[in-house]
């Protein structure tokens, strides 16, 4: 990195540009050499790297295995289930030879992998006693897409993508709502996103599905940010890809499929929900450096109780001391752009009193403290970090979450702020093709509200099925 | 998996039916829908996910970062180096079209990634002071093969591509040698395979390198296996991807480059060094279960031995207890096959007696333990094991290697027996193509042997460079 750091747009004034200033300058990524494809570079991916290792270790405890299926699926195959070609067609990269030669099949590049692994279960499964399957792969896809954007939509994204098959609707509906859980978890606990979440509308959908859970995280300009998604199949990939089992009565059956997946996109809602003016906030159990230590000179000292802090709290923390030339301002400005949840600076002046000093990313607040107190005050800022960058995206949250009774309502409330809008809908698809055309936003999701709804359709005004959030989103 | 093992070829009847018999009944791999391509199910993947934990923490104790580079690279872009692309040619897919849109570029998926990332460091690096960058990524990799064979040999595998750059020829040089220290102590300390290692002569080292540095297994039937390599690129890259940067007296210069990697082959090696007539055998260190507690019935003292047995050996193993409806036998056949280290049968009568009976895979012997005894029982036998199959592997390396001073020498060893061939060799590209040509092999590496030579090239007769090993390989 050179030694400068670029001013970061406000993101007040121009949201867009803020979120690309961020991510040059925290060294998250770069750009490809083919239009739309994005570079991870070492903080980048170590973020991801972190999310994978959280994400994979609650997988397991879900029985759930690792596998690793091809990268290339042949074009008829892919053809095989009619809404999920007509789902992907016009996102497929297309090889169509190796070397000077054409090849005799299309292929296409993975924008999913379920024909394939569904291909693969018809072939392992033949008795009760073989289900459930429960695999996941840690993979990069391709959907080509015209407008991208690092993190938040490239032609190519890293993802885990779960496909099981099971006995039973009920079992398989369980194992669609297990994951489900596991993504509000994995959200609201570990990257403090406050999600909303429920099944998704008759259009919105993932292309082949009979239901769609959705969990959705509010950016900070109020647009919506899809954040993962849990898919119940029900037969209709087992009758496309006949995966028949034989069941305890030794009749033949068709399976029941789900799969569901996060992607890095989650990379690009951690950035703005959470970060600011100044650069990246990061929330600290996916933070790649959790504490950085500074030293304001090389003297003897200050270098003994560097390494003694160091050695400290290096088996509780990700720690790391910045030793390089670079200026003591240019190491702090660093700090805070990368978002660094705790800084600990140590000098000579400060030693004298026996004292550091310690920085919170978040509040940018600093405190002097007893070097023989750094170990248990980390630990209760740490915390104290975490719930604060929660709370300040909850409020966001619910200070952007709006209600309307119709389409005029919703669209004098969109006009005037971004944000989630619960409205009364019919969920018919034509109708929601109407408010996506007047309005260019989208239905997020159903949330599980128990209650009868006696409303009309804000948009139709026909008879309301339910209520559901709108609103812009990325 | 059905209620039925199926037999599996003898490895001294039919070598390479063993091999696919062993993969298919450890139920480690499928065939892909693609020709060439290969389905990892979970076994077989959890055997290369323990290989990635061991060797990336070995990367990160060397300072490496993980990264991620796009899948795509444009031809224009690939041609850049002349002797790279000469080299990858034949074998890449290409991308010529999106949906139904032509692309006004072709796109080969990456057979390896120098491209972009020597693209990206050209980038990146202006000054010494962003000297040296040290990348590594873990992704799939695409090079088209007519002939295949599950982690061999396949059209797509996994790896781990390793890419650097530095202000100095020595410093490249070391870092070239230090990765390659890595995979020895890979090989030898984690898979337990012995291993024979040197520089790649001209013909052999990869295209664009000028040094090429390589671990070779040898299999159990006498053929060696590229097992890992280790490049040293000097400018070359640098100069066609315009890789400078300003060195401390304020002069630009080229940076100098490196790559190394290791990949899905390595279990294929793992197979064809310690695998048996029973089925696989693998080293404890990658085992994805290092002990299986096999229950002979389900009365409460068996459960609760069991249950007791597994939770005193949960926190230093990976352990299993088979709790399906499966028969005894099978349980202990699939034991087998699937190569599992340590096998505990515990049953009443045993009980009775305050005792379980333990098993070892690569001996096939059993013992009686006593309950109390069995933690430090299994610590001590994983550790005799592990030695054992190494040393099998080691004297199978010792047995099967020679040493010529003809090429008639050398042809009559091959058609008496398979193994490596220590040969004075004159190091001509033009010398080693006739050697291929007359006998289908190839040189594997140049040991490091201190010691000047003073023979004729085992070919040619001209004065011979070094020696060096030629063996048919996979």
């Amino acid at each position: 990195m050179a030694q400068k750091i670029e001013k970061i747009t406000s993101r007040e004034d121009d949201f867009s540009q803020w979120y690309t200033d961020v991510v040059k300058n925290a060294g998250l990524a770069d750009y490809g050499s083919v239009k739309g494809t994005m570079i991870f570079k070492p903080y980048g991916y170590a973020i991801w790297e972190n999310i994978v290792a959280i994400t994979d270790k609650m997988f397991k405890e879900q029985n759930v295995q690792n596998v690793y299926f091809p990268l290339l699926i042949p074009k008829n195959l892919f053809s095989k289930e009619k809404e999920h070609i007509e789902g992907f067609a016009p996102e497929l990269a297309t090889v169509t030879k190796v070397g000077d030669k054409d090849l005799s099949e299309e292929l296409y590049i993975r924008p999913t992998s379920e024909v394939l692994i569904c291909t693969h279960f018809a072939k392992e499964v033949k008795s009760y006693r073989d289900l459930p399957l429960i695999y996941n792969q840690w993979t990069n896809v391709m959907r080509w897409e015209k407008t991208t954007r690092p993190f938040l939509r490239t032609s190519e994204f890293l993802w885990q993508e779960g496909h099981t098959v099971h006995a039973s609707e009920q079992e398989a509906k369980n194992m669609t709502l297990t994951m489900f859980d596991v993504y509000k978890k994995l959200a609201n606990d570990y990257l403090l996103l406050p999600v909303i979440s429920g099944r998704k509308t008759e259009k919105e959908k993932f292309s082949g599905a009979k239901e769609t859970y959705s969990i959705e995280a509010l950016m900070y300009d109020g647009q919506a940010l899809q954040s993962g998604t849990s898919h119940y199949f029900g037969t209709n990939f087992a009758e496309a890809f006949n995966i028949k089992f034989q069941n305890k009565d030794q009749k033949e059956e068709f399976a029941y499929s789900t799969s569901w997946g996060v992607s890095t996109r989650l990379i690009g809602a951690i950035i703005m929900t959470h970060s600011d003016d100044q650069g990246l906030v990061l929330p600290s159990k996916i933070a790649p450096i959790q504490i950085q230590i500074i030293n304001i000179n090389e003297s003897e000292e200050v270098e003994k109780t560097s390494n003694q802090l160091f050695n400290s709290l290096k088996d509780s923390y990700r720690v790391f001391i910045d030793k390089t030339d670079k200026s003591f301002g240019f190491k702090i400005s660093e700090a805070e752009i990368k978002g660094i949840p705790i800084r600990i600076e140590i000098g000579p002046r400060d030693l004298t009193n026996n004292v550091v000093t310690i920085s919170r990313r978040d509040t940018r607040t600093k405190e002097q403290v007893s070097i023989d107190k750094v170990v248990e005050y980390v630990e209760k800022q740490i915390q104290d970090y975490d719930k604060n960058i929660y709370n300040i995206a909850l409020k966001n949250l619910k200070n952007k979450t709006y209600e309307a009774n119709t389409i005029d309502e919703y669209e004098s409330i969109l006009n005037k702020n971004q944000g989630l809008v619960l409205v009364p809908f019919c969920g018919d698809i034509n109708c929601e093709n109407q408010v996506k055309e007047r309005t260019q936003t989208n239905s997020r999701c159903i949330p599980d509200i128990d209650e009868k709804i006696e409303a009309k359709c804000f948009n139709c005004e026909k008879q309301a099925k339910y209520r559901v959030y709108f609103a812009r989103a990325y």
